[in-house]
């Protein structure tokens, strides 16, 4: 009997451990979900899976329980991954995260090696679904022997169609502080035909592009910080154009600029008011002062936004000019715009989430010499507030890779991403059958 | 016979020593210059002022000529004043600096106190004849019983009419890397009828406002940094406004702000340009891609600047579309920008720079109980490159307390900042005979 350990049992959980509670009884798995608070792991699992508390500063314990798995699956905050790591390694067992690899896990890397362990990271959605998605397109491209030169990909977590009420067309899927600081404080930086490319942090949400993704209508992108570390991660040398970057619904970006230019998502300073501000005094402080003129009318006037301009309706559904009391005594321009947010865009408990993704890859034909484009893309929709698509994109791939793993078809030794047709082949196929699926479209 | 120690010799000393050797004979004053670079400081002195070498490491000679001086006046970079005032506290020595009151500084007090020495920073221009001349008009005010209700201060430093020979009337007068980074990374903070504002770095070259100084002409002011820590330095605490700006000429801030929004004032990272590159190459990297539409029409495309627009003027004026070479291999954005803007922005050998200050108070008349308007404003001009306006106005408020303390009448001990009657009242006296000279102006 194979013993998988999971450790951490906050939301992004549930997803992971439906899938292999599901897999446990035909493979004979004793699952054991552990956190710091006991009674949330509890309240996570059907036994036979286990729960238990676990304290990372408790090496004794630490050790029995990692000591006793046979893989370790670490879904704690990512700053916590190199004391899992440490004590992985010390237990000689594999370790799989949804997270960056940290300069601190890439030091392990010969520990790692000499173990014949498997550390793999950044097997989530973004990092993971989409290094495999786009790797298995890149390495048929180039193995079919043409040329790629460009490469542009596009992630999204939105709120589904059916769940949408408010003129954004969006609400908080993940982590909000993130969504707020997206950007912050710049730049994005890129490669488009052959030049390097800054955009200073007040302009990204400006210079979007659109895209139409089949069954889901119409997004727009704006840029993500660094697209360059893609060229190596993804072994693109050479290639004319790479652009990463993140999914919104049409006008979001618009109006978001409007917080950019306020200074309302700066995250540098706190704010000195005395008293608890209401939303309608926070945008004044960003705005010139007037004795009478109402604070509406001064940011229209301030952003040249027409009385008849769609931005309108984006901004007064937040209540922004509002008597309401924020609800958070002190903090950062982008803290307060967070909580001013957090009113709206939450998600409601049968609310559906929605998580895009589209690659481009344009490549020069091996045969004919022309310029062909390829795009692929994804799309899938959350059950409810709980069982969200975007906890199903992170937990899926991560199971799957357990499985693979423990079920010896995972057979590698060091520290990885799921850059390698090892991985990205089988997981990309066991996604498929869950309904995560890449749809191509030759559009050349 | 008193001893005066004078440590630094750059462009900042020139009228602080000429005035110092001019005054020395009457009282019979040995003045030393110290300097990293013994020729530097020979070059800058007339016999019987005595140049010598100084190196802050070599405690034997640093304590050797601070021991033998009566009083030290320090003219090096502001991290140094520490090292130099640790000296002075071992020889017990008094100190002047025209530099901000750093918290090291702000540490020795009590030991200052304890050797009945005085300490005095801050007396230079901005900061020193800002609080000068602003401090003698808000304490009169209030003497008489008024209650001021608006404090605005502005401070410029730029080209004279007569030297002036480009369309942002403007040349560096002071350290260029200063100027570039005017404001960045925000926010600009103050107070407005009560209200505390705050504009983001992105916006404060739009929120500017004019000012007329007579004999100057009209000038256009952006807000500094942070104006609030200005209630607790002038004792303003209950005040209604308060707001602290650089002045430009008309049209500086809207063109400028064009660098800005195009992210080349950034200095948070190092761009990774691989060749050296050229002016428009430098300014191609902040703008979208086009096969062929030039740098210039992408540039005013992206700023909505039509083709009749004065900017047009100020922007072609910096060759910025050149394909000159910047002259710098690896740096910043803003670190490129400062090396364009060196090309046309320096002071030749015979122009002359402009110095100008102007205040505004407001204050209820205690017995009209009406609102009333103050303004003070100074503009003094300068010799040439190096007798500069800046290099006197930092000068001169040194050399006159030196003498002040040295003839008995600025006799205080502990740490100062020239915000206090005793200090103020006899320089603003004397920086009057020497041609900074405050009019005053009833506005009400």
């Amino acid at each position: 009997m194979k013993k998988i350990l999971i450790l951490g049992a906050g939301l992004s959980s549930n997803s992971l451990i439906s899938f292999l509670e599901k897999e446990a009884a035909a493979h004979q798995w004793q699952i054991t979900v552990g956190d710091r608070d006991p009674e949330l792991a509890r309240s996570k699992v059907t036994p036979p899976t286990r729960s238990t508390d676990i304290d990372l500063r408790d090496d004794h314990q630490m050790d029995r329980e990692v000591g006793d798995a046979d893989l370790v699956i670490s879904m704690l905050p990512a700053r916590l991954h190199p004391v899992v790591a440490r004590f992985c390694l010390k237990n000689k067992k594999s370790l799989i995260t949804a997270s960056y690899e940290s300069p601190e896990m890439k030091q392990m890397e010969e520990e790692v090696k000499a173990a014949g362990l498997l550390f793999l990271n950044e097997m989530g959605l973004d990092p993971g679904i989409d290094h495999m998605s786009a790797m298995q397109v890149i390495e048929r491209i180039k193995g079919e022997g043409h040329r790629l030169t460009a490469f542009e990909s596009f992630t999204g977590g939105l709120v589904a169609p059916e769940s949408d009420d408010n003129p954004w067309h969006y609400k908080f899927t993940w982590n909000p502080t993130n969504v707020v600081l997206a950007g912050w404080p710049g730049p994005a930086v890129f490669l488009q035909c052959g030049r390097l490319k800054y955009i200073p942090y007040n302009r990204i949400f400006r210079r979007t592009e659109y895209m139409d993704i089949d069954g889901f209508g119409r997004f727009e992108g704006y840029a993500n910080r660094d697209s360059l570390k893609y060229i190596e991660r993804y072994n693109l040398h050479g290639i004319d154009t790479i652009y990463r970057g993140t999914l919104r619904r049409p006008g979001f970006s618009q109006a978001w600029n409007i917080f950019v230019q306020l200074g309302a998502t700066d995250n540098s300073y706190v704010m000195l008011n005395e008293e608890e501000m209401t939303h309608c005094e926070f945008i004044n402080s960003f705005l010139y002062y007037h004795p009478k003129d109402s604070v509406e009318v001064k940011l229209y006037r301030a952003f040249h936004i027409d009385q008849d301009s769609p931005l309108i309706e984006l901004l007064e559904s937040l209540d922004l000019f509002s008597d309401e009391k924020i609800g958070l005594r002190k903090g950062t321009p982008a803290q307060f715009l967070e909580a001013i947010l957090m009113k709206k865009w939450s998600l409601k408990p049968d609310d559906k989430d929605l998580v895009v993704m589209w690659h481009k890859f344009n490549y020069i034909d091996h045969h004919s010499r022309e310029e062909k484009i390829l795009t692929s893309s994804m799309g899938i929709t959350g059950e409810n507030q709980v069982q969200t698509a975007m906890a199903k994109t992170v937990g899926l791939p991560l199971g799957i890779a357990a499985k693979l793993r423990l079920t010896g078809r995972l057979d590698l030794t060091g520290l990885y991403i799921p850059t390698i047709k090892e991985i990205y082949d089988p997981v990309l196929s066991e996604l498929r059958e869950n309904g995560i699926i890449f749809r191509e479209k030759d559009k050349s």
